[in-house]
C-alpha cells in the first residue's frame, strides 16, 4: 500500500518513485529475455534509423516471464489504489536505449496519443516504468516536468521526422514555460526501479551515447471504467482486451525466475 | 598555482576540474557576448542540421571579452605549470550545445585530430571547457573517460555523416573497453566551472533536449614547444600564431565586465 505522503506526492507532482521495487533476480530474467526478443523478427519490435532496436510491442503475450510482471502485485496494487478500481493493460512497451545508439524521444504526453488515435475518455491511464538495467543520469534517462500533468491535453504537432517512432510532440515555448515552473527531474538507480506517472505528464529522453544500455519496461494500467472507445491502432499497440488484471502471487516471477522455463510452465 | 594532489590527479586520471573559477559577473559578460556572437553570420559560425549554433571558432580574436578570457591568469597559469613551458591558443571554440536542439559529439580524442590534421608533435596540448552555463547532467555535458589518455593515439575512423560536424571517431568495441575500465565521468556545475583535459583522452556528449543551453568555451592551449608543423586547416580553426601567450592580470575581465566595453578599449 502507498501511504498518505506517496498518494499526495503523485497528484501533486504527477509521479512517484518506488526504487528497487523488483530484486536484482527478477531483474536478471526480464534482460535475459529482452535481449532474446530484440533478437527476433516480428512486426512488434520497431528498430532506430541505425538498426538497433527501439522497442518491443506486446511482449507480456508472447513471453511468460513479461506475463508475470504485467500481472505483478507490486506493480498493479499501488495503481488500482490511486485509481481506486480495476486495471487492464493498455500499452507493454519493452524500450532498449540502446548502448551508442538510442535515440531521442521528444517532449510530449502520452496522452494525447491515447485520447487522439484510441478514444480514451480520460487520462485515467498510469504510464509505469520498471528499470531493467541501472537508469543513469548519462544514458538517456526518463526526464520528467513536474506538475506539467495539471495543463490537461496540450497542443501537440505529430512529428514524424525525428526519430523512427511518431509522436506528438510539444513545442519548445510550452515545454520552457513548464519547466520555468515545474523544473524536469530525471529519476535514476538500480535495476528494480518502478516509476509511475501521469498519462498526462511531460517527458522526454535524450540519446544514448554511452555503453551502458537502459532498457525498461514501458508499460499503461487503464482504469476499467475508462476504456479505449474508438481504437485505431493495431491490436498489439493498444490493447482492446478490457479484461481486469488479475494479480498473481507475490513470488510468481522470481520463483520463474530461480525455476528457469520449466517450472513455470 | 595547483596543489601536488592536483597535479597527479590530471596525470593519473587524465583530467581536473576547477569549480567555479570565474565569476557570476564575468561569465554573465561571457554569455551575452557569445549571444551576440551567434546572431552574426559568420565563415566561424558552424551550425546544426537544425540551423541552430553549434559553434563559433576563434571569437578571441575578433571579441574583446573573449579576448581577455583567452588571456586569463586563472586559466593560462595551471596549464604552463602542468606542461612547464608557455602556451599558445592552438584553437578556440564556444560550443553552444543550444536548447533542445543542441546534437551529439562522438566519443574521440581531440590529439587524433591534431595529429593528422595538423602535424601537432606530442599530445602536449590541454584542452579547456570554460563553463558559460550551467553544466548539468540533462543537458549534455561533456563526458570523459578517466585514464583513457594512457592509451596514444587510438584507431578512429572519420564521422561526416552524424552531425554537421566531421569528426575522427572511435568505435563502440573500444569506447566500450576504457569504460569498463575507468568508467565514465560528466563533471558539472554552476557557470564558471574550468576543465582541463588532456589531449587524448577519450570524450564525447549526449544530445540535449532540454529548455537548458549549454555553452562552454571549449579551447585547446598547446605547449609553444610543440607548435604544429604541417597545418592543412583554415587558420580560424588551427592557429598558426605560435606566440606564447602573456597573460592579463587578475582582474582585467571582470574589471571589462564592470565596465562595459568602452571602460576597456
Amino acid at each position: 500500500m502507498l501511504n498518505q505522503q506517496q498518494v499526495r506526492q503523485f497528484h501533486d507532482e504527477g509521479y512517484l518513485f518506488l526504487p528497487e521495487t523488483f530484486t536484482p533476480e527478477e531483474c536478471a530474467l526480464l534482460r535475459a529475455e529482452a535481449e532474446a526478443i530484440y533478437r527476433q523478427q516480428r512486426p512488434e519490435i520497431w528498430r532506430e534509423k541505425s538498426g538497433a532496436p527501439r522497442t518491443a510491442f506486446a511482449a507480456h503475450l508472447y513471453n511468460e516471464a513479461f506475463g508475470l510482471l504485467a500481472r505483478h502485485p507490486r506493480m498493479i496494487r499501488p495503481v488500482e489504489q490511486l485509481f481506486g478500481e480495476s486495471v487492464y493493460m493498455h500499452q507493454f512497451k519493452i524500450n532498449a536505449k540502446a548502448s551508442f545508439t538510442g535515440d531521442v524521444w521528444q517532449w510530449h504526453q502520452d496522452y494525447g496519443t491515447w485520447v487522439r488515435d484510441d478514444g480514451m475518455p480520460e487520462p485515467r491511464a498510469m504510464n509505469i516504468a520498471v528499470f531493467l538495467d541501472e537508469v543513469m543520469p548519462i544514458n538517456g534517462p526518463l526526464m520528467l516536468v513536474p506538475r506539467s500533468h495539471t495543463e490537461g491535453v496540450l497542443a501537440a504537432g505529430h512529428d514524424v521526422t525525428t526519430t523512427s517512432y511518431p509522436l506528438w510532440t510539444l513545442d519548445e515555448d510550452t515545454v520552457t514555460r513548464l519547466v520555468g515552473r515545474g523544473g524536469i527531474v530525471a529519476p535514476t538507480g538500480k535495476p528494480g526501479g518502478l516509476l509511475l506517472f501521469h498519462g498526462n505528464l511531460v517527458h522526454g529522453s535524450a540519446g544514448n551515447i554511452t555503453p551502458y544500455p537502459r532498457k525498461i519496461v514501458y508499460l499503461t494500467l487503464n482504469a476499467v471504467s475508462n476504456a479505449i472507445r474508438t481504437p485505431t491502432r493495431p491490436e498489439w499497440i493498444a490493447h482492446t482486451d478490457f479484461t481486469p488484471i488479475t494479480v498473481t502471487d507475490e513470488q510468481a516471477l522470481s520463483r520463474y525466475a530461480r525455476g528457469g522455463r520449466k517450472a513455470a510452465a
